[in-house]
């Protein structure tokens, strides 16, 4: 089997390696496709450090054919095609309010725990969601990030002709806005990169470019001053926080998708003012991922437009090069068998 | 007929004029006790001059008995004991979102107009509420900042058995905390001020001073580790702010109850991390009206504890002297007639 080490100081070795049979509980995966999350690339940059163990084999966005069932493990075949649903529950804490999901103890699988970047990948049996046969592998991996969409959709409770606001237009923003879109919403996705809105567009998204058109402004004539019902701030960067308050109408809807390393100033009063909302949405509940192979495998979104460059698994270096080099990049697949 | 206008300075000028008649639509009462509320402390240290138009009569606490009734006023008689809630809605904004008591053009009736500081005031029916022959009046001024509070406690979703932490010990602090208590939540008040925290105790909430014990330890000791399913943020300031991501369990509910003037840092990575809401919460409606009467003629909140002193109109300049230098009082009214 071959498998992808990452080895720090963004490398990237590929190795020849026997398989290991899977333990109790799991199945061993032909890995397809591995695509590319942010979080993959924040790790080739040196981020996250702490929770490797180097040299790690990362990736988590997964389609695959079951390769060998561990003892125990029922209702799967050799061949099923699947995704993986990389979220590890640990013991409940009594914090965690009953959100598994979201764990105190929760192991990440492809940064905690080796990921999918190898052509044999041992999970446990629980991570798996079917694919169906008309959907293909290809967009079998983008699976996993369409289902953190359907998450911050469903937590933001969007509905027909409502309008939405997608602050930000990377993978994660996009996703969000079609997901949106095909619960009936109106919605305008927010983005500073020309390659980006133009793709946005080509999707029949509307876009505006808050560095040449005021935000504010945009959404007031678009919606005849009524503003938007909800917001989602997929940005990370402040000018983004200082948006979200602003586009929102009373009782406006705010979710927060972004990942905000640092605490950043909000307008509070604001929040009081309007009675605003803001909802935390994170990774997935196993409805997601239902809902997302159901959206991706009906065809009523665009997802072959999101997918920029496949690339052997050789190829990583590549890939996370031009990742960094182009912006305007949506999602990257790694072809691992 | 008396009426106290704010001249602006910290100054109070006490009046003899002639009542003037109830315009059509508008109710004449004879007020009998006006609260003293933050915001008329605002106004008192200058703030809000935009809004006034000086010399005012300000002040929107108040308990009273109707004097006379305008032209087309119905359903109300002279000698009806009533409460004001001081809304004046003005026209629909599309971005209300058909919440009127938070409408772009509201106005505030005791701040854009003037106020129940006066013993003869003029007000629109529709503003009126009736208290029940078994409330005094002088529970009946404190309905106004119940309804703040109940508003609050509704929006927040509290449920019976939850644990509840209200950061900030003042008048709304103890309010929100003692109708929480009656919908069955534990309830935990963080307060700095000793004598607030004593008269916290009285009333029999539990109480923290964050100065003494960590605010985060404490509601892990009292909760066994699960943490506030919801937490209100009347403080006011920035160490409140930081504290109230950090009480929450996971999905947990942040109701934003305090004016914060200028935006504050919000560690947003722990609203995405722990799927947290934020939940802004601003004066009343109508049905919270009537939730805060129903529940101050019932007697089951120690309401009469709230009062730290009433005085004559005449001695509103002391009164707001006694504000200004005992931050452990509560209410303050004065009896205007």
């Amino acid at each position: 089997m071959n498998a992808l080490f990452f080895t720090g100081d963004k490398t990237f070795v590929l190795q020849q390696q026997t398989p290991q049979p899977p333990q109790p509980g799991e199945v061993q995966l032909r890995v397809a496709y591995c695509g590319v999350c942010g979080t993959d690339v924040h790790i080739y940059h040196g981020a996250m450090a702490h929770r490797l163990k180097l040299p790690q084999v990362i990736g988590h966005e997964v389609s695959a054919q079951i390769e060998a069932l561990g003892e125990g493990v029922t209702g799967w075949q050799k061949g099923d095609r699947v995704t993986v649903r990389p979220l590890q529950p640990g013991p409940d804490d009594p914090s965690d309010n009953g959100q598994r999901h979201i764990g105190k103890n929760l192991t990440f699988i492809g940064i905690d725990s080796p990921g999918g970047m190898q052509s044999h990948w041992n999970v446990p049996a629980h991570t798996l969601h079917r694919l169906p046969e008309n959907l293909s592998l290809k967009l079998g991996a983008l699976i996993e990030p369409l289902a953190v969409a359907c998450h911050d959709v469903r937590l933001g409770e969007v509905q027909p002709g409502e309008q939405v606001v997608v602050i930000g237009g990377g993978p994660i923003g996009m996703l969000v806005a079609l997901v949106a879109r095909q619960k009936g919403a109106n919605v305008l996705i927010s983005e500073p990169n020309p390659a980006r809105l133009t793709l946005a567009a080509q999707m029949g998204l509307a876009t505006v470019n808050p560095r040449e058109t005021d935000l504010v402004t945009a959404v007031e004539r678009i919606t005849d001053g009524a503003m938007a019902d909800v917001v989602f701030e997929v940005s990370g960067v402040a000018a983004g926080v200082q948006a979200m308050t602003q586009v929102a109408r009373a009782r406006g809807r705010i979710v927060m998708v972004a990942i905000h390393a640092d605490p950043k100033p909000v307008d509070l009063f604001r929040f009081f003012w309007r009675e605003l909302r803001l909802i935390g949405a994170r990774v997935y509940e196993p409805e997601d991922f239902d809902e997302a192979i159901q959206l991706a495998a009906s065809g009523a979104l665009p997802l072959d437009q999101l997918i920029t460059q496949v690339s052997p698994l050789g190829e990583a270096k590549q890939i996370f090069e031009n990742i960094d080099t182009n912006p305007a990049g949506m999602k990257y697949l790694l072809e691992v068998n």
